[in-house]
């Protein structure tokens, strides 16, 4: 499958990795090719330059360029440019797609803890869903750090990853690339309405690294 | 240990006969006795003069004199009516005592889902703190069922259990009553602020529980 992933960060490459490693053919799209190629992430190990030397395989172009290829594009932007981003990368180039959604609606503006830009009565995966009514949005992923996205058996035990989306056949479709991953407890929450509840987990996720001193876990929903 | 249990819906009742099975007293607070023994809660199976045939040492009487006399106090009344029933208790008998506050700031004047009361930049057991200095206020077992939160071992696999508060002691003292319930992963996230995540974990909540068919279910942090 062509995965198209929107976003060079932390996260965009980590999902990038792991498709890579299930198999998929993978093009990371930015706002600005050059500028990324020259700009040294703060708190990013490697620039991009040197990631994508030590991932040849990865093409990287334009937001629109790369959604326009894929068969699932995957919003791995800050959420706070998000909209934007999508906007950038056309309603066109998304119709009809699988758009899996991994945002998170952050505002560190203010300093720790953030605060959530979207909360209680909508979420991010709801505005991205509303502004493209085209496209297949699928909350999933948002709920754990991006070392565990795509490698969930770093952990020690299973735990749980969600899906929120209003098309099952979009749901089947992620919930297929998340197996790939290793993920065995997949929890279909139901419309895009849901994605409210994993986006508001972001608190409390951040209040558990503070308290286990690190990243690397996850919730496991036991029943 | 007196424990006064304010509130006697499904939490304080499920909370009420926990304290009794790990050999505490306890006391149950209402605001108007007489209201309380002849109505028909909807939802919860036995009238409150059933539920208290059926546990003859528990006395039931009104708010102030639960505090007074109580070692600890527990906050188990809806979030919505938690400051007035608190303000009712008196601030001069919850004066330097540990409350351990597990309501729910859920607005379910709207139908489903309920939205929060309060969130993200502040929260109940915050708001609680704020109006009662004195008290040694602890947010706990809010984030699960309440069949749970006194019998973690009906759940087939450990979970965990979250503390937020000010006041080092109180939160080792509610610690001990939680490990007397069976908690064993009890996690301390800080100070009362850090109440926020796990009040703003329960939309999550409503919908897990949606996907997996009821209540009896919770997190585990796996790490």
């Amino acid at each position: 499958m062509q995965i198209g992933i929107l976003g060079t960060g932390m996260v965009g490459r980590a999902l990038t990795e792991g498709f890579l490693r299930t198999g998929h053919d993978v093009s990371m799209g930015t706002r600005d090719v050059h500028e990324t190629m020259v700009r040294q992430l703060d708190g990013t190990p490697a620039s991009m330059a040197e990631w994508l030397a030590q991932n040849p395989s990865v093409a990287l172009a334009d937001f629109a360029s790369v959604a326009g290829a894929a068969d699932v594009v995957v919003n791995a932007t800050n959420g706070s440019a998000t909209l934007a981003a999508l906007t950038v990368a056309g309603a066109a180039n998304l119709a009809g797609k699988v758009l899996l959604d991994v945002a998170v609606p952050l505002d560190f503006s203010k300093g720790f803890p953030p605060t959530l830009t979207v909360k209680d009565t909508d979420s991010l995966g709801e505005q991205v869903q509303r502004a493209f009514p085209e496209t297949r949005v699928v909350k999933s992923l948002n709920t754990m750090n991006a070392s565990v996205m795509a490698n969930p058996g770093v952990l020690p035990e299973p735990t749980t990853v969600f899906l929120s989306g209003d098309d099952p056949d979009a749901k089947a479709t992620v919930a297929g690339l998340l197996g790939e991953f290793g993920w065995t407890d997949i929890l279909d929450l139901g419309d895009i309405t849901t994605a409210r509840g994993p986006e508001m987990w972001l608190p409390l996720w951040l209040r558990v690294m503070g308290a286990v001193g690190g990243p690397m876990f996850n919730l496991r929903i036991v029943r």
